[in-house]
C-alpha cells in the first residue's frame, strides 16, 4: 500500500495575516502523513514593489512580471515569506525545507510564449516539469518541502509561476508513488450551495456530478475553473481534491474539511 | 577512505558582479567531489534597504540588524541572491539546492546576547549548531547545498549570521564524515607577503609557522583574525583551509589555489 501524501496550498488570505498563519502552521505541523506545503504570494510583494517605486502592471487580472517585478517576487516569495513559513514550521516541530522550483531542479517551467499579451517572466508548467525523484528523496529523508511560487527554466532564468498550478502539478507528479490528496485552503468553507451561507458547503462532489452543478448554476464564476482543474488532477491520478478554509485543516483527518472532490 | 568535500565561501566581491559570478558558478559546477557553497551578502541588501528608506545602523563596522533590516537581508540573501545562484548553478548542470539554516533545521543559532551593544537579530553559532546528518542526507541524495547567511533559533526567529562563520561551522561539523577543505574566495590571490604584489602569495602556511608570520609583521591587520579562525577549524578536524581569488578556483585541484593552510 502506498503511503499518504498531502499537498496543501495556502494563499494570500493566510500569508497576509500573522495570526491566521500561526494557527495554520501549528495545525499543518501536527497533520500526520507525508506533506508538501505550497504558498502563494499575498500583498507583501505588491506593497514592496510600490515601496520601491515599481508599478505593478496588470492585464486581465494578471500581473505582468517584468524584470524589476521578478526581483521583487523572488525576494518576497522565495525569501521573506518562504523562510518565515519554514522557521514557523520548525518552531512547531515540523522539519520543513523551503524550495523554489530551481532548488534541486524540482520544478522546471518554460517562459510563457508571447502571444497577444507578453506576460514577461511568467513560467508555465509542462507535463514533465516536476522531478518526482528529487522530491521523493527529500520526503524520504524526512523533510517537508515548502514551495514558493518561483520556478526556473533550467537555463538560469527564474520564473514567476501560479501557486495553484504548482500545487496541482506536484500532486499529479507524485500520485504514482503516494496516495495523494491535493488541498486548497481559501477564504470560504468549501464549495457553497449558497455563496452567502458559510454552512452550505457541499461535502462531496463526484466527477459525474460536476456538469449538473454547472448547468444548475450552483457552481459558477470563479469556482468553475478551480473545479475543472481539480477534476483534471483527479483524472491524472490524484486521489482527492479538498477545498476549504485553513482554520478547518485538521478536519481533513475525518473527511469533514470543506468540499471533497473525488472520482 | 572518506570522500572529498569542498566548503566554498564567496563574498560580495563576486555576488555584486554578474560577470565574476557567472565565471565563478561555471568553475564551481565542474569542480569534482561533494560541494557546499556559502554566499555572503554584497551591496544589494544595503541598496535595497536604502531604496526602502531603511537606514543601516553600523556600530564598530558591524551592521545592526533591527526588524526592518532582518526582513531586507532575508529577502535579499535567502531570496534574490540565493535563488539566482541556484538557478545559475542548475544552468551549469550542478544540482544546487538553496538553504537557510532554518531549512531542514540545518543551522540553528542563538540571538546574540545584548551586552554593550545590541546587535539586534544577529545569530551566533554554537558548537552543536549544525545538523551534519541533515546536510549529509542532502549531499548523499545528490544535491549541492547553497547556504545564504540566514539562520534561525528554532523558535521561529530568523537571524542574520556571518557567512564566514557559517562556512567554518559547516566544515568543522562535516569533517568527521568527509575529507573536508574549507575555501575562502576573496579579492586577493591569497595571503600576500607584500600586500601590493598580487604575485607574492604564500603557497602554504602550517599552524606552527603562523606565530612567526604574525611576529614578523608579514601577516597583519584584517588577515590575522581570518587566519586565526582558519587554524581553529583545522584544529577541529578540517583538512585544509584555502584562501584565494575566485577566478583561480580550479587551481584547487592542483593545490595551487592562493594560500593553503594546513596542520
Amino acid at each position: 500500500m502506498m503511503s499518504k501524501l498531502w499537498v496543501i496550498k495556502i494563499g494570500g488570505n493566510i500569508i497576509d495575516h500573522p495570526e491566521a498563519l500561526g494557527r495554520f502552521l501549528a495545525h499543518f505541523a501536527v497533520l500526520r502523513g507525508n506533506k508538501i506545503l505550497v504558498h502563494g504570494g499575498g500583498k507583501i510583494a505588491t506593497r514592496m514593489a510600490s515601496d520601491l517605486g515599481i508599478t505593478a502592471t496588470m492585464v486581465e487580472g494578471r500581473r505582468i512580471t517584468d524584470e524589476a517585478m521578478l526581483r521583487v517576487v523572488t525576494m518576497v516569495y522565495a525569501g521573506l515569506t518562504n523562510k518565515q513559513v519554514v522557521a514557523g514550521l520548525q518552531a512547531n516541530g515540523c522539519n520543513a525545507i523551503g524550495l523554489s522550483g530551481a532548488d534541486g531542479n524540482t520544478i522546471k517551467a518554460i517562459k510563457r510564449p508571447v502571444a497577444a499579451i507578453d506576460y514577461g517572466y511568467v513560467g508555465d508548467i509542462l507535463p514533465n516539469s516536476v522531478d518526482a525523484d528529487a522530491i521523493g528523496a527529500l520526503i524520504g529523508a524526512g523533510f517537508t518541502p515548502v514551495f514558493s511560487a518561483i520556478t526556473h527554466d533550467g537555463n538560469g532564468q527564474l520564473l514567476n509561476t501560479n501557486a495553484d498550478t504548482i500545487a496541482s502539478a506536484l500532486a499529479v507528479a507524485l500520485a504514482s508513488r503516494y496516495q495523494t490528496s491535493l488541498v486548497y485552503c481559501f477564504e470560504k468553507r468549501g464549495v457553497l450551495r449558497d455563496v452567502n451561507d458559510e454552512t452550505s458547503a457541499i461535502p462531496e462532489i463526484r466527477t459525474a456530478e460536476f456538469e449538473a452543478l454547472k448547468t444548475s448554476g450552483i457552481v459558477a464564476d470563479g469556482m468553475i475553473p478551480k473545479l475543472h482543474n481539480a477534476f483534471e488532477a483527479i483524472a491524472k491520478g490524484v486521489d482527492e481534491v479538498c477545498i476549504g478554509h485553513a482554520d478547518d485543516l485538521l478536519l481533513l483527518r475525518e473527511q469533514r474539511f470543506g468540499t471533497r472532490l473525488i472520482k
